[in-house]
């Protein structure tokens, strides 16, 4: 016997979803902005800087004043003896003044003056290598290159080929997660809905004689930190004005970039011609689909949109169920203005996406408590608000605080966490830093990049959002395709209802010619009773041991990298044959004891018994090819189920 | 002691090499020009149409005349009898008439009438079935698609995954290849050098009225098959020219397929319009690199010119030695006038590929005795010109006449056979195609097509050829870099020499205090006792069964799946450490006896000491995540040899 319990849904469309991206060679996500590339100063730590530059102010003026004590003093003749104590007092003045100039240095620096040179040192010894030994070759080298664009050598395809290999076991087959693979070339229409066609820019500004091209708010930064860095003389209000202008320099309108650029007068920094005005450019590279040149196209910026126009036939496949994964591999491509940081901000590379489709109502995980006890050092967006440091907090603790959103988003920070220590990322060089309130796109709850520290300060290398149903809504109204889950009803309504479904086929071979009767005797039984037998079933029944040996097995076949599904629908075993086969699903195990299982092979339709333990490594040797399934089909006792299979 | 023999090779550049491209979706390639799409129609099968078109045409002329001789009798008012016997007489031809027809209807539409139908509803069911299961979604489905784009869905994925997994473990580290992984995107001066920009066109025509874009020798093939299969009246002259026709159609120019066109009076097939002459248009998608505008691209159309710029690089990285092979695995992107053929062809596909360098002046290769006695398929050129078809050919043989033309292109051949049934295909569905020589490019020794019967006929699935240093030629000369392999001298010379390099700090080991002796001892040696003494230390030495226990473990490391080489140069243990540890590489396994051998871990410099059967497993375990090093470090005896990691 089988129940089946039927949730009826209201007819509201289920939407919501998230997005956890890793970018191989670098990334910064249309979605999730990177973090703001000179990440806000700690408060402490701005402030310290203000009273020094205040200090050190002071003590320029003290030994101006004083110069001119001697000067007046040596003018007016005055004795030896007064001339030297005024000159001593000067000196005196300087060495206090050079001592608040090499602390300030120091703050404006980081943590040190020579850090920053050592490390610039550290990384070019470690370009080097990499470069010499070929994990990365310039492209098109005998050209002399082309900014921004990179090969893998023999070892960084090694590398690049075990991390891919990682991601999708650790993802794609641990989760259950639908992979799809769409192509890079893509339509207008495509990336209108999105908002790439109209949003996805940068501003750009060029030299006005030589037609270069510089990125506006590069520009501006570099002016900042440079004045911040070196001009030890420049007014506490002036530093201060320098330090919000990069706080909020993602935020600066075309017009405001414009209006700096003319204030402080920047210049090209090849030619030092003026600039003309920042105006967008959009930074996806465009082609043209086809021989008519009628069909505009772009090479994908992303690969999430891939998976937002499949929604609903992965949906469907996923037997109209909520929640699901998809998730995509494959290359973005981003027309960079002027591409620098080596190869963390190129304009080809990899991208690895998930998107996690959920209800809204309701986004608990059943797999949270698996990383629920993590402790990591997480940087919620009040403690960058406050000038605090990143701190470790159990995971479990962010969620149930409300520190992160829900769980799904906390499952998935754990699990992005795990691959990433995983992969060798040492723990204390990373971090989880939420997105402020300015850093997110309206319609998101909320974000979380994994950032990784390296030669280049903080870097953003995964980001991990809620981002709301905006693209399934928008490719919905683009399209006239309503991408949403839902069943309709005339009115909302909710029902649960039980039915008692006897399956025949299975009674009529346990119980042969009293089939009848037992087919009868369940069918009059009324509800309560039923659930009684159900839960009775249930506690202690059989269908639930075989459950727990498939999970047995289960997890040797994960252990094993095979990717397999359990089957627990109520259609008969030879309907779920037939279903896989199609698929070309090579092996079916089905438990039907505590010890001992069934293994059948597609294509013979023969079937084995091994016990529970040797299951996994049966059909291991076998994908593996160290052993043939007819070697396999001789050493085992088979197994005859014609009617089943039937 | 270790004894050096030193080739020195003559000042010519080197650089002939093969290619061995799988296209994982679908191909043809620009170096390897796709099987003409209508195959030359077997001798026997062309004289038999002609025979009966001929019989057709005469037994209609009989008819006709029959029939104008019954109308004489009847205008003449003859008697019932003569008329009634002419009438006879005139079905009786009617008769002979159908039965000629149909036997001609029957050898045009190929192995009977019924199997072209029946292919057609076989492949729609498959295709059908694979889109209902998403192996396959047309792109972009939810904004109408786009022409030539498809993306796989969940299983699909799963395939592609496997099939790329098991052609890097086949290809790639199995014959220690050097994989690279460069950009989509490229510029214009690499496709210029390559020919592409050139020469990468197909002809195309336009409806005059509708704009509507055709491929020329599309509209002519499907014309003239049409004809062929459908007009049974077609006199047997007319036949032969256009089955004449179908087979030189890759080589028509514009001019003459225009003429064609206009000959036949070939109107566009969707309105019945006139159309434009042919013209050339190039297949690349292309767009612009930068913000400048001023740096023209195109996304690749192949993935090989990425290996042929890094040759120079490659080529150091494998120690300035040949042969050596490199891969790559990527997107490659085709414009196609107007795809058909389901995934067959498409806008959009992943293509493997391998370049495989060698000495020109010696094409053989040391492992096709692993390949010699495999025998399959084999459609040499002289049997296709003369009318026969293919045949199994053991490979070995096909070298050894001359119908392969050396070894290193019969090894690949061997190997494609061997990676492609073990991926399932049907042998006597699989042939390898020898090139015509219209088909092949001037440059080229020789070309095998892998060709899989299915249900658009034989379809070209791997492109196998000698391509002479055809594009390294080219690069070289529009760079200006010199992609050669050669060692320089004043006058060319050959010479080997023995040198005697005693490796002092082995020796000091070894011997001790008496080192200074034993040095003297071998530098004193003259070459021809320095010979015997190596040649007695290979015949029965230890370096010998060392490398054979090396060989062994080697074997157990590729069945387990981990990437490896061995290292028999002859520099001292520590610095073959040193080179493997900056490269990262995290074991290596030295062997100094044929029972056990030691292991070392990368980051710690630990040394453990294991049997020789288990030194896979133990580095299989740890590599796996199964078990951790320190466990194992904890679990087998160590060993220390401070000196020489030193």
């Amino acid at each position: 016997m089988r129940t089946f319990s039927t949730i009826i849904a209201s007819s509201t469309p289920i939407g919501r979803y998230l997005i956890s991206r890793l970018s191989l060679r670098r990334s910064h996500a249309i979605s999730v902005k990177p973090q703001a590339s000179t990440p806000p100063m700690a408060a402490a730590d701005a402030s310290n800087e203000e009273s020094l530059r205040r200090t050190l102010a002071e003590k320029q003026s003290a030994v101006d004043a004083q110069g001119n004590a001697v000067r007046a003093l040596k003018a007016a003749k005055a004795s030896k003896s007064e001339i030297d104590a005024a000159i001593e007092s000067l000196n005196r003045l300087k060495l206090e003044k050079s001592s608040v100039e090499r602390e300030l240095q120091s703050v404006v620096s980081g943590s040190g003056g020579g850090a920053s040179v050592n490390r610039e040192a550290f990384r070019q010894t470690v370009f080097n290598t990499l470069e010499r030994r070929l994990f990365f070759i310039p492209s098109f080298k005998i050209y002399r290159g082309v900014a921004g664009l990179y090969d893998y050598g023999p070892p960084g395809c090694a590398v690049k080929s075990n991390v891919l290999a990682f991601w999708r076991q650790h993802f794609v087959l641990e989760e259950d997660m639908l992979e799809v693979d769409c192509p890079c070339v893509t339509p207008e229409a495509v990336l209108k809905a999105s908002g790439h066609v109209e949003k996805f820019t940068d501003l750009m500004v060029k030299d006005e004689k030589m037609g270069t091209c510089y990125r506006a708010d590069h520009l501006l930064k570099d002016f900042c930190n440079e004045k911040l860095e070196k001009d030890l003389s420049l007014y506490a209000e002036k530093a201060a004005e320098l330090r919000h202008l990069l706080a909020v320099l993602d935020d600066l309108s075309a017009e405001e970039l414009g209006a700096k650029i003319k204030e402080y007068g920047i210049t090209a920094p090849d030619t030092k011609n003026p600039l003309s005005d920042p105006y967008p450019f959009n930074l996806m590279f465009q082609t043209s689909i086809g021989p008519s040149g009628l069909i505009p196209g772009y090479m994908r910026p992303e690969t999430a949109q891939g998976i937002f126009v499949n929604f609903k036939d992965l949906y469907y496949y996923n037997g109209n169920k909520l929640p699901f994964a998809a998730a995509q591999i494959g290359q973005a491509f981003r027309n960079e203005i002027s591409p620098r940081q080596g190869l963390l901000r190129v304009r080809e590379f990899t991208l690895a996406e998930i998107e996690h489709f959920v209800d809204p109502q309701d986004k608990s995980h059943p797999k949270f408590s698996e990383v629920a006890n993590l402790e990591f050092l997480m940087f919620p967006r009040e403690e960058q608000m406050s000038g605090k440091s990143a701190k470790r907090i159990p995971l479990g603790e962010a969620v149930s605080k409300g520190i992160v959103n829900n769980e799904t988003l906390g499952y998935f920070i754990g699990r992005v966490y795990l691959f990433l220590t995983c992969l060798g990322i040492d723990k204390e060089r990373l971090r989880f830093r939420q997105h402020l309130a300015n850093e997110m796109a309206h319609y998101a709850a909320d974000c979380w990049d994994a950032e990784i520290e390296c030669s280049y300060g903080w870097i953003e290398c995964v980001g991990i959002a809620d981002r709301s149903a905006y693209d399934l809504h928008a490719h919905t109204e683009k399209s006239g395709v309503a991408l949403v889950a839902q069943e309709k009803f005339s009115e909302p309504r909710e029902v649960e209802k039980l039915v008692i479904a006897p399956v025949k086929k299975e009674l009529g071979l346990a119980f042969k010619g009293s089939q009848k009767n037992v087919v009868e005797a369940l069918e009059a039984m009324n509800e309560k009773e039923a659930m009684e037998m159900k839960a009775a079933l249930e506690s202690k029944g059989e269908n639930q041991q075989y459950e727990e040996v498939a999970k047995v097995i289960s997890t040797l076949l994960k252990v094993a990298g095979i990717s397999h599904k359990i089957d627990i629908t109520g259609t008969s075993i030879g309907k779920r044959y037939a279903r896989t086969d199609e698929l070309g699903v090579p092996f079916a195990i089905t438990v039907d004891s505590t010890s001992s299982v069934t293994i059948r092979e597609r294509d013979s339709k023969d079937q084995i018994r091994v016990s529970v333990d040797e299951a996994a490594s049966v059909i291991k040797a076998v994908t593996d090819g160290q052993t043939k399934w007819e070697d396999v089909w001789s050493s085992y006792p088979h197994h005859s189920s014609e009617s089943a299979d039937a």
